[in-house]
């Protein structure tokens, strides 16, 4: 398996890729952390826009360089809209990531929507260990939106997953997992706090979506994301709480250079 | 009447039996203050869940340890998820939080759906004084979602409140009450710019919930959450402005040790 | 054309009557930027509630010192709501002030909404040049909630919009317009990272309606909000990366005092 981190040029290249193009990206999330997710993406040079309003999905999801669907949006839009966007990225051939929040957690209603969603093809499919597995037909034991496993316990079915459906999947844990069925890459590092900042896995599928806009290699470029996202937790492990975490990650996130 | 404040080991004891469970705490609130929320419940070691996505609220609100509703969650879904949130949870046996919020203030039929959800036997229902006035039948003056009145003011109507639908009732202010109806506590101290930052008492019904999730005395554990949150305003007073305020009061709220 | 600044009296004096009043400002706001917008207006010293919650729109659309609409709000209520809120405002004689969001980024439905509300005569409009040229009937260019032009590119436009509709029209950039189709004001400062927050603008959109709830001078009124805003930005400048930046820009805010 490999590894990566922001030490490796690949990372930094493919940021910069990010960086030279702003692309616009188009995403349907929760309001519970769309406020990150903005500004996740505004900190490295993107140009989020966030929610389901009127005629946006079809016309966002088709026009934007990049789409991220987290399918908790389902708390403030319905089936149809959240699958115009898919369907409008689809068409338009631009690069859609799909983060299943909270599938298998015990809501059928919920998790059929987003097993529907597969119909577009997403790019990338990024989750916890409980949501991938769930993903994969297996019993992920997820709480709500928190899982109950660590990643490893992932690593089959998200192989599975990608095999599959023909995507990049991804699982965020103490070690984040990415593959496309045939090469699996790990990354390391980061800071426990992570799992106490609301939205630091939502606000991931946006910078992915960000990353894969412009992407030289695909699975390069989603694995970055992860190797980037723990590059800026581990500058910001000197906040003494939970707060500061939060408001420092985001500092660290827009100062990093891809030239440095 | 009582006094309680971190310094009581009561406060202290009943924080450390919700860090021991860690509890998944299901909430329907407003979008305004949902990453709030999230942020103060996973800042103390709970895990939270926050919205009405598809059958979210049937299932969340039976399989949660706790759930809050915060009435305000109307702006993003319907009388009957709201309904059903509150029923899974009595149903369940699960104890659940009741935020009133800006009920008297003027829109009869946000008012009514507010009043039909004391048929679910709420466990506990916080709020200002001019909320919880308005629910106890007088008039409460409330403008939008702010109060009034001070504290003392909605004493008198909390243990109505609190005799009437056998629920304990706690309103925020300078001063904190919380009764059962029999006993009364008072809870002081905090710092004024807890009324600057959108989202201190919403996420306090959050909190609220998570202390009730594993709670040895119920009483006692909704006056320790307000205790807890002074404690924290407290130790945050040295912020200079309400933007780091903010940042600060989830700082201490996560270093908040019940062993100290 | 006039500059204004937070140097001019004429700007402290109209801050200080929105301190003096602490208007009830109600809006109808994004979900991505409504906790800003709410901390922004606590901040300065005014009550915010925001959201449609069943009758709420008509109820609060009448009875608030001012009125804000998003138009971003469409993404979690209907045209009716909207609608009602435009319409409250304008037949209870309260200042409200519109935030056409997107407007002419390639969404005809949700742009038709947005047309449909200047049957309410707003007090106010501003939004950034891609939006404002579309309002005015010419090519925007908007990307997503992102403009592509700078806001000098929108100065004629600006005073086409504020003739034709009776309103005060403003636009946010590098140097920010305020005009009532007579008399042209600008107001330049700030920091770049202003476009790096999220709801910078959407949060100067109820920050306006603030400073028209008691506003002597009405375009005075609202290019001191842009004035303040740039103040504030400007104090919090040393910040290191975007995340603080938010951070202390709110800390200025409140720490802003017009006796100063």
């Amino acid at each position: 398996m490999k590894t990566l981190s922001w030490q490796d040029a690949a990372v930094r290249h493919e940021f910069s890729r990010l960086k030279a193009m702003k692309p616009f990206c188009y995403g349907l999330t929760n309001y519970v952390t769309a406020g990150l997710s903005a500004n996740v993406l505004l900190a490295v040079g993107a140009g989020p826009a966030i929610g389901s309003a009127m005629d946006w999905p079809s016309v966002f999801g088709r026009h934007a360089h990049a789409v991220w669907i987290n399918a908790a949006c389902l708390m403030s839009c319905g089936p149809d809209e959240i699958r115009a966007a898919a369907r409008a990225a689809h068409e338009g051939n631009v690069p859609w990531v799909l983060d299943p929040v909270a599938v298998g957690a015990g809501a059928p209603d919920y998790d059929a929507v987003i097993r529907s969603l597969l119909e577009f093809k997403p790019t990338a499919i990024r989750g916890n260990a409980s949501e991938l597995i769930a993903l994969a037909g297996g019993n992920g034991g997820g709480q709500g939106v928190e899982t109950t496993l660590t990643s490893d316990k992932a690593l089959p079915f998200l192989e599975k997953v990608a095999a599959e459906t023909g995507t990049i999947a991804a699982v965020s844990g103490p070690i984040d997992y990415i593959t496309d069925g045939t090469t699996t890459i790990s990354v390391s590092g980061g800071d426990a706090r992570m799992t106490q900042m609301t939205g630091a896995g939502c606000s991931l599928g946006g910078f992915i979506a960000g990353m894969l806009a412009n992407a030289e290699d695909r699975l390069t470029a989603v694995a970055a994301a992860h190797a980037i996202y723990s590059e800026a937790a581990e500058r910001a492990s000197g906040a003494i709480g939970t707060g500061s975490f939060a408001v420092q990650f985001l500092d660290h996130l827009s100062l990093l250079n891809p030239a440095e």
